[in-house]
């Protein structure tokens, strides 16, 4: 047993504080999953382990994880959990990963790696996200991706972090089943996708855009998802080849209710692109 | 200004305390909408106004609202509104509501009335939400079936409440746009639906079930949706005129993503019950 004090606790300190975990986690390389089916998922694309702690109930269950990790594995009981973590963990264990560097967005696009490590052909379906705020859409947002079809997510420099602990919980480990990269520079990233041979599709509310299920497709499409509150950056959304949206109910509009959320907005059009791709039996 | 001790300040407090405010809430029959524009939505749905509690930056742009409240209107400054609510209110204004009495299931499905109190036509898109936890999905949901032509909600006797603050927050305030009722009980819900002649869906994440997409529909149309963790009660699934999917990736099943989250999987099938009813131009 340990007590919150322990150093060798640091890993888990103050999961909600996330201005601290921000700069916490860039400077260990680390990341946290949490929950026993999400901490298997990291563990079978292959990141390394750094710390587990964890309930006393939890360690029969994971005790092929835990083979191996000696002194590195922390069994503690739930009101140490909470003082160390800062809020009660309901799922019991918390495992702290080694995170890799990202590949570079060129990389992704040739289809060269994937988080496991083995070779995937080229994408043909990707996900561009423009500076997303809120870890849990992003999660929620790969989750959707993941399902339906997706090959690979290309971040904004500025979009929140896939591994950040709220994200990988709310996308149930879907940001290890799926290549993703971080564009190094905003302002030209739409050409680098376009180099590549993809056509850009710029999601937008405004229904005066062509209806998504209605959009000229490519043998390469890139979809571009834009941030909670203001949607895509006028730049992006000039650039692309075609502004699309997902149409309202006429109803809805006269209501005031204008526009989904980034989140439904994403699983509508990745099901779209799935369906696209896929007609109808 | 006030102190946070303010008894008039009671419907404020504790924002956070997920227990007592359902219980404070359900006790004086009130909500809390959170931010100018849902203040103005719930407003404009006919709900009055009990007190609102400010900071002195909304105080001109709500003035309209304010007008006539008198001293139910509470103008604080940032520190003392954390206080009372338990945490940073980042849009500044809250108002507390008047509930009304939710209309019987059967009068919704007559679409003899919505929140506004104008007479509506019977609903031929219906949700049922069973169960659903958590307050932002229940938000999330509306705003997806508002903007997307679902004409009315029917609830489980269990299903979270859509007026609890978070859930108005998420929706935007679509809670207020379409009409919803909860029923008496569970076990015998769905025959009401099925006698006021709705074809029932039951949206289920087993491949093997009908894609909705090829689903055949029904004048008039219930789709099911199950709780964010077990899903559709064995029950329902069983008493439902057809279980229908949203078809995942097949690689998204071979990498163990095999499922979507309740709300993407609301926004897709409401987009697509939609999209059944108008075919693309």
């Amino acid at each position: 047993m340990h007590d919150a004090s322990d150093p060798r606790l640091a890993d888990f300190a103050d999961l909600r504080d996330v201005e601290l975990r921000k700069s916490l986690e860039a400077e260990h390389g680390l990341f946290i999953a949490e929950g026993e089916k999400v901490i298997r998922r990291a563990v079978a694309a292959g990141y390394p382990v750094r710390a587990v702690l964890l309930t006393r109930r939890w360690v029969d269950s994971l005790a092929d994880v835990l083979e191996g990790l000696g002194d590195r594995v922390h069994v503690v009981d739930d009101a140490v959990m909470e003082k160390i973590t800062g809020f009660p963990v309901h799922r019991g264990a918390l495992a702290s990963m080694e995170r890799r560097a990202l590949p570079p967005v060129a990389e992704i696009l040739a289809g060269s790696r994937r988080p496991g490590g083995e070779p995937v052909a080229a994408p043909r379906r990707v996900l561009v996200l423009e500076d997303l705020v809120d870890h849990g859409n992003v999660g929620a947002i790969f989750r959707c991706a993941a399902a339906l079809g997706v090959e690979a997510v290309v971040l904004s420099p500025r979009c929140a972090d896939p591994l950040y602990r709220r994200a990988v919980k709310v996308s149930m480990g879907a940001v290890f089943a799926i290549p993703y990269a971080r564009m190094d520079d905003w302002y030209g990233g739409l050409a680098e996708l376009r180099a590549a041979g993809f056509r850009t599709l710029a999601l937008t509310p405004d229904q005066s855009a062509v209806p998504l299920d209605e959009a000229e497709m490519g043998e390469r499409v890139a979809l571009l998802l834009g941030s909670e509150g203001d949607g895509l950056s006028s730049r992006w959304l000039r650039e692309a080849d075609l502004p699309v949206c997902v149409p309202m109910s006429p109803a809805a509009l006269e209501r005031g209710v204008d526009s989904l959320n980034v989140v439904a907005a994403a699983a509508i059009a990745c099901h779209g692109l799935m369906r696209r791709d896929r007609p109808a039996r």
